[in-house]
């Protein structure tokens, strides 16, 4: 519910206040963190960020912690969805790789703050490490679909499967260092080229 | 001069007082840096963390900011040491490029520590701003092999020229926050898989 709520626009907050619903609160949040770490951001400098009153963002959320967890919700949550498509549950382990790797990049793009954020996180709360738990949990879904397409004989298997993956991730995830929403790269067109890097390599 | 000396193994410091030389006040600089970043970093901080006086830091160099420019340097020296070698000028683009791919994932192992403060850099001033410079082009001779390899008819054009190299920078400069040397990684294994992975594609 939480998660389905901070993806809506900017709206008017409730009860005919002027300032931020929990989405916009949500995303100064997310660019405080990111900008000065975690541990370095309190309730009171996300609220100078927004203009806001501290009392105005209590209204909201009850800790700098839960702004935290449901800005790293938003982004698990939307990696964690591309496993459940259809795409990525049947069909050969190629296809669904390649069905992954494309909802990745298009999550990766769609959340990029929230991504960004969850890419940076350091693992000094518990918070943070249950974040990075799911993480892991998602790239091991990873990992063992190319395990699956290499035993399919659809993946190559003379590189190390673990550094492939270290490798493919950090490749997909370098994304979040240039990409920029509404530039001259459409997203489709992006994870075109990743897909074609990825699996086909850039020799002709 | 400075470049050579700072990559000199630990060797007693100089006037027989104990402690160290320029090279392992450099690590220790280099790690404070990358732990906490340049700018909460004090020659205190480093002094500390090595259980030296300042003193004995301001011995070996005049600021904080001269040893982050000798860190960059080492990294940048090699990375732009890499294209001088005689397989990144003379033959074929596509095995140029190659080559220096190789060499920069060798240098990323060797230079581990600087390679990393590097790629971190958040540019606030001037040595980093220079630094990011020299980086940049870099960048811009691998892209410059890139598009001659192209021209070549050796490398794929369907791929954005832009993206595929932001993407291979990506996928190389990822190794810094996974690659531990002495792990079961040995780095020409490493570089072929990178070389495999990026020219070849995982599928087969």
């Amino acid at each position: 519910m939480a998660a389905s709520a901070v993806r809506m626009p900017e709206t008017p907050a409730r009860r005919g206040r002027p300032g931020y619903d929990l989405a916009g609160i949500l995303r100064g949040a997310v660019a405080e963190f990111t900008e000065h770490g975690y541990d370095a951001t309190s309730i009171a400098l996300i609220a100078k960020r927004l203009g806001l009153s501290k009392a105005a963002i209590y209204h909201h959320v009850g800790s700098k912690e839960e702004l935290l967890r449901l800005a790293l919700d938003q982004a698990l949550g939307a990696l964690e969805g591309v496993l459940t498509e259809p795409g990525a549950r049947d069909g050969a382990a190629a296809d669904r790789l390649t069905h992954v790797l494309r909802g990745a990049v298009r999550v990766l793009v769609a959340e990029l703050p929230s991504v960004t954020l969850l890419l940076r996180l350091r693992g000094n709360t518990e918070v943070e490490r249950a974040a990075l738990a799911r993480r892991r949990r998602f790239d091991r879904a990873v990992t063992e679909l190319m395990d699956a397409a290499r035993d399919e004989g659809t993946l190559r298997d003379d590189i190390d499967p673990r550094v492939a993956e270290r490798l493919l991730f950090g490749m997909i995830n370098s994304i979040v260092e240039w990409y920029r929403p509404g530039g001259p790269e459409d997203v489709e067109a992006l994870a075109d080229d990743v897909l074609r890097l990825a699996l086909e390599g850039l020799r002709r």
